[in-house]
């Protein structure tokens, strides 16, 4: 009887904090590759997703969503926005430009800002957010297209922590996990992290099982060898760069879709970047960023980065 | 009763097999830090071991062995001689030389070289084996003095597979996994593939855990994140370099122990070899093989591989 009662007055709680969510109108500037999934999972789990990109085509790919012919008019109102961008110079334009969103947008509402750009820009952005009356959150995610079509997507979150404890409902309707980092930035830091170490490590994986394949190994036993000893990774285990080892991931699928050479080495450009702030060597982020920039130049940029394998077993 | 008919014949045929092999008596050439330790434990596990090393004392540190004089004394009448060599020269000279194990086995037995060499080495030697009436595997461990301490060796194999069931309860005294790579020289190329995927991940694993740390991150929660993240890998999450993560492992008591970065620049080394010869490029294995190499000059060669992250973060 207890136990039922707790039930129903959990079940209570849930539904008026949904009812709560729903009430407001969330905006979502940037409908890209990432944004428009993204923004989906939020329409079709019951939010009103106002949407807008600076190529009208893209904002349409939200059904459900209301799109709008300016910023203006989707911030306006919105209690939460959220900005999914290519990169640092848009996001500071899009939030404290002469047109930007703290211009047009209601005070106290928060802004949630999910593309990958340099953690000392979260910060300003953070800053100048939070003096003009306004809450920020950095929180790049991982996972890629296929997480954000799937509603998986990480979360890497910087900034006050009650502050997520806000957002984390809507962060979850497009995601699986939400990791709080630290401080605004660390979001941006914590994932640029991470991604240096994917990167570095994908190379070496596909270093290693080239380099066994051509020696005459059989590719499966090489890669079962590794899952068990200490070459394992994330690479290794569940993104093998070989076509075939794996069914359903982009190696098997001629390196189409995934996380793009382009995408990975951006990335490590801004992981150098901060390197630099903190008197950080990172030898190998150097020499990996090197690689997929010569990828990039032969042709490989739009394909998934395990493509290394390709290119290092060449014709 | 069909089952417990089973269970008794598998009981005697297990009882049949330990007897046949404890009735032959095991050669162990090389007592240094992993052929003590694996010697130690075919004793502890009942076998009859005869033990030479050119250091006399070295030899003398195996209980229960029989210590030997000379190479000779060790290997007459051994059913099985194993070898744990510092590299492919001496494992040559050892086997072929003109006082070599050749001249004195007897014909039919089993060579089993547990040496990290090169792979080409392996293959000349098992070939040179066999022309001359014995049998020959490589079968390169994983798992450090750790394993060969706990008998937890990993041991990649090339060889005949059914020389290989015949040697399985031996090496099953030092290890815990005995793998089947393919033909002869098969063993040393999937340790050193595994070895260099390792050597490149631990590196990266170094440059994020200290980027991250060095911008304000809290190292736990870094480690955390990269774990449930595409970064995670052995390196992060059994064996992280940064102190104090991990405990009872070589970075939480000063780098001592473990996989000495002038091992692991040996492996490297090799390794490029064999990527030379099938021509299979290794850009991220030769920078790290460098980087070891400048651990090495710089008073690191004796510690841990993990040290390249106190290397990175400097004082």
């Amino acid at each position: 009887m207890f136990v039922r009662g707790v039930v129903r007055l959990l079940c209570k709680i849930n539904k008026h904090e949904n009812q709560k969510r729903n009430a407001g109108t969330l905006a979502f500037i940037g409908i890209g590759n990432m944004g428009s999934r993204m923004a989906n999972n939020l329409v079709k789990k019951g939010e009103t997703v106002r949407v807008f990109d600076l190529t009208p085509a893209n904002a349409k790919s939200v059904p459900g969503a209301q799109v709008c012919n300016n910023q203006e008019e989707a911030v306006k109102d919105a209690s939460v926005i959220i900005t999914m961008l290519p990169n640092g110079d848009i996001v500071k334009d899009t939030v404290l430009g002469t047109n930007g969103i703290l211009k047009h947008a209601s005070k106290g509402s928060l802004l949630i800002d999910c593309s990958t750009i340099q953690p000392q820009v979260a910060q300003e952005v953070s800053k100048a957010t939070y003096s003009a009356g306004f809450k920020f959150l950095d929180a790049p995610v991982s996972g890629g297209v296929t997480g954000a079509e799937a509603g998986t997507l990480t979360f890497m979150v910087g900034g006050d922590k009650q502050v997520l404890n806000s957002a984390d409902p809507i962060l979850m309707k497009m995601g699986a996990n939400v990791l709080h980092c630290g401080d605004s930035g660390a979001g941006q830091i914590a994932k640029l992290c991470n991604n240096l170490i994917l990167a570095i490590t994908m190379i070496g994986t596909c270093e290693g099982m080239n380099l066994g394949i051509k020696m005459g190994l059989d590719p499966k036993t090489l890669a079962s060898i590794i899952n068990v000893s200490t070459g394992r990774s994330w690479s290794s285990q569940t993104y093998n760069p070989v076509p075939g080892l794996i069914e359903k991931i982009p190696p098997s699928n001629d390196y189409k879709g995934g996380f793009a050479v382009n995408l990975v080495a951006k990335d490590l450009g801004l992981a150098e970047g901060v390197a630099l702030l903190c008197n950080a060597p990172v030898p190998l982020t150097a020499a990996a960023h090197q690689i997929y920039r010569a990828l990039s130049c032969n042709g490989y940029g739009n394909k998934d980065f395990a493509s290394v394998y390709q290119f290092l077993k060449g014709n």
